[in-house]
């Protein structure tokens, strides 16, 4: 037995890790071009590429995520040979602040740059949720302006519509973290000692798509189990609010989708709380004025819309956040009729850069989660099909060197005028092999030259368009065989001419 | 004391991880234009696009690179939840075999397939060498025949001439493992017990470069002395051949640079070992029909040339290895001239996918150091300059809300035609800092708005390239703010059409 098992050894099994996910020919070529246009109104907006490596100190990057805790988690982390930790980027944010802290002196200010890549979380992977994705974001770093920030929701918007999105399929929303953090103080949760809770509240109100307003008001008091009723599933704790701070946070985000102008009604709500918090008036005072500069631009509520339900789950916000909602309707994996929803978002963190410097430096910019895009603009129809011509196949007929030599001739010419083509390059025994890859790859023409033709200079073309037209009305293989359907014999000299004529008119 | 410690908290030190750098734009953009013009040949030769993830299982990816024997060492590697070991790729080979292997049942093989991204090395870093560079690869799997192998090397000719490189600064040198292999086997080393020792008997010929016949002669027998003479710096242990077996293995590979028919000339050499090996007749007969199929292609030994000294690294290659060499001078970090060297190589990797199926697919493809080759063409002044026009500046003269609003409305118009635009960002106290800005900036032109000017509805434009020249005969300060060269009064409304204009004709 143990010989047996010896001879026979277990074979290693191919797999991804869990939420790591290859990429198709279709999904990178729509990608490049979603980029390419994204690119296209960062760069008339005056904003320049630069780029930061996947690694960087664990110092460095700072924890910011939501939901991790525990230290480490939510990122990949190794040590390095010097004993120092180093993290994989769980966002560009982070990396983007080091490396302005790192160049200050060499920088101007304002720094206005935009950068795509991958970003890596170890987290649990899901469906739609993976450890390993892209995202393309633009930052104005050295902007202390709420006018920064409201170019930002103009640029979100104009980049919406530049993907074809239409206006009203999208709404750029926004908010002001001052604003969540005045209610707090106003409620007598603004001193050192409530820090920990007040993230907890931050977090809690983020969840308002997710649970509901009845979700928020049990995770701002005592917690929420997960299970439909009380001790079902997972116990999230509260931040364990009274009920009258809790209805003072949820009157705030409550206000949801209303047209008229935003602030002035923030302002009469949060009467009472406005007056003891200086921090909440300021909130405002940036809302009212981000609404009044967009609307200027003819950025009105149908694109850019104040909306204090927004949280952002990201620690290091400290101003004007603001989010990209997708309004359409998609069918969800239970089947249900869902919004689409957040495709990217982001906010000013005017604190990220002065923990390397010591110096204010503020800095406002989002990201745009591209694979949720992408997938956003499937559903719309609005990338294009997968529209990259099949390469024209030579065959081979005979598998001595001089006439291999002598179809890769063919090919070479082909490509050389610009046409794609190929050898077919797999075992050349079975012939029927070669017509049947043909098929499935989708190629226009099938060049054919056995030795007869070699010798009397001529080449059997296919076209495997008018072929299968052809093919459609034959009823037996004896048939086929003899009608050859698609199929005629030109010059071998006139080979590049006529497959381009045949190209030409299979158009 | 202690207090004062604490009062000023030590500031975090803003650094990249050793061996991790920044992107520039002008790198990037050079980058994306190199990578464009490679990604239009693998096309033509009928390439598509596949994409695999950072991350793969430590054991998919299996231990095939130089120079690591430690178990982990060479790569990054990191435990997940379920204690499973996975790894960032160090290459793009290994996983697009474990790609294959994982949908063996859908793939249509030949499977001809492109992809570019980001590898990653726990290696020492030193000048040039980093830990996270990129590589750009085509490969074709499931193709057994040498034709293949010779497909790739014109694709790399092809590729080094679209991208500007002339006939005579690269050539594509092309080897076989089977012939060394074939020359080991014929001076008693193929048997199983000697693995090892073939392992270092290729990598000791593979540093021909580095140290020259010399140092390969020492590597193959006793070992070597990193310094000048025995004793001084580090000691790499040898291979331990006899000088027989040594001076075998160096007619193999001191043979470079003559133009007769390699394949005859070889055999003419290694007379008396091709009697004793099977392999080194099949790598013999591989090389030669490589050559013909080339040759009759017209890609003559100025272009590909066999070459028997070629080894590459990477353990996994079973038949013909390639590498792009690139044939110019450039000056190196001691101040020596020397040749640029490899900006890529490949070969045929028959075992790799077997690893997963048992069954045999063979393959054969290459990588391109996409930095590396990079740095060739700025030095062969084949990239184009930063050729990206700065944007048109909006100064802010007037920081209330109604102003700023006006100033974002002027750069939305500009963007909305089409100019690449952008409104003042940094603190707008100081006028001449925007002055400066836009200097530094490369700003084509500035616009300035006053009180004074909105109110009567006109905008003032600064030609920064006419004003630089009429400033540079003014010669006091004084002077300068009266003459205001290249500045002019337009109306408000005909803003668009006047910077159009003006862009016009500076170019």
């Amino acid at each position: 037995m143990a010989d047996k098992k010896k001879k026979k050894p277990q074979k290693l099994k191919a797999r991804s890790p869990r939420g790591f996910v290859d990429r198709s020919a279709a999904d990178i070529r729509a990608t490049d071009e979603m980029i390419g246009k994204i690119r296209e109104v960062y760069e008339r907006y005056g904003f320049d590429p630069v780029e930061t490596p996947a690694f960087e100190y664990t110092d460095c990057l700072g924890k910011f995520l939501p939901d991790t805790d525990r230290p480490n988690a939510g990122v990949f982390s190794v040590q390095d040979d010097d004993e120092q930790w180093m993290s994989l980027r769980y966002d560009l944010t982070a990396p983007l602040a080091r490396h302005v802290a790192e160049n200050i002196n060499e920088i101007t200010l304002p720094y206005r740059t935009y950068r795509n890549g991958w970003v890596f979380r170890n987290e649990k992977p899901g469906p739609g949720r993976f450890r390993q994705f892209m995202q393309f974001d633009a930052d104005t770093v050295g902007a202390p302006g709420v006018q920064a920030d409201a170019e930002m929701c103009m640029m979100m918007a104009d980049t919406m519509e530049a993907l074809g999105i239409a206006r009203g399929d999208y709404v750029i929303r926004v908010n002001n973290r001052k604003v969540l953090d005045g209610v707090m103080e106003a409620i007598g949760l603004g001193d050192d000692e409530n820090a920990e809770r007040r993230l907890t509240v931050l977090r809690s109100t983020d969840k308002l798509d997710k649970f509901g307003i009845e979700g928020v008001r049990l995770l701002l008091g005592k917690g929420r189990w997960e299970g439909s009723k009380e001790g079902e599933g997972d116990f999230t704790p509260g931040a364990g609010l009274s009920s009258v701070q809790i209805e003072t946070v949820l009157d705030l985000i409550k206000i949801k989708d209303i047209d008229e102008p935003y602030s002035d009604l923030l302002a009469g709500v949060m009467g009472v709380a406005l007056a003891e918090s200086e921090k909440l008036k300021t909130g405002f005072y940036e809302l009212a004025a981000i609404e009044k500069i967009v609307n200027g631009c003819g950025y009105g509520p149908d694109r850019i819309k104040i909306d204090t339900s927004i949280v952002r789950g990201l620690e290091y916000y400290t101003g004007p956040v603001y989010e990209a909602e997708l309004l359409f309707d998609v069918t969800n994996e239970k089947g249900e009729k869902v919004q689409f929803g957040s495709v990217g978002g982001g906010g000013r963190y005017d604190g990220l850069v002065k923990r390397f410097t010591g110096q204010d430096v503020p800095a406002t910019g989002f990201s745009i989660g591209v694979s949720r895009l992408m997938t956003a603009l499937k559903n719309l129809g609005k990338l294009g099909q997968d529209d990259v011509l099949a390469p024209v196949l030579v065959t081979v007929m005979d598998k001595d060197t001089e006439s291999l030599g002598a179809y890769q001739k063919m090919v070479q010419d082909l490509r050389g005028a610009g046409i794609r083509a190929e050898m077919y390059q797999g075992n050349p025994k079975d012939f029927s092999k070669q017509m049947r890859y043909a098929d499935k790859r989708g190629c226009p023409i099938v060049i054919i030259q056995g030795n007869d033709e070699r010798q009397s200079g001529k080449v059997q073309l296919k076209d495997m368009i008018e072929g299968k037209r052809q093919a459609a009305a034959i009823e037996s293989n004896e048939e086929y065989r003899a009608a050859r359907p698609g199929q005629f014999e030109i010059e071998a000299g006139s080979l590049v001419d006529e497959v381009k004529k045949l190209l030409a008119a299979q158009k």
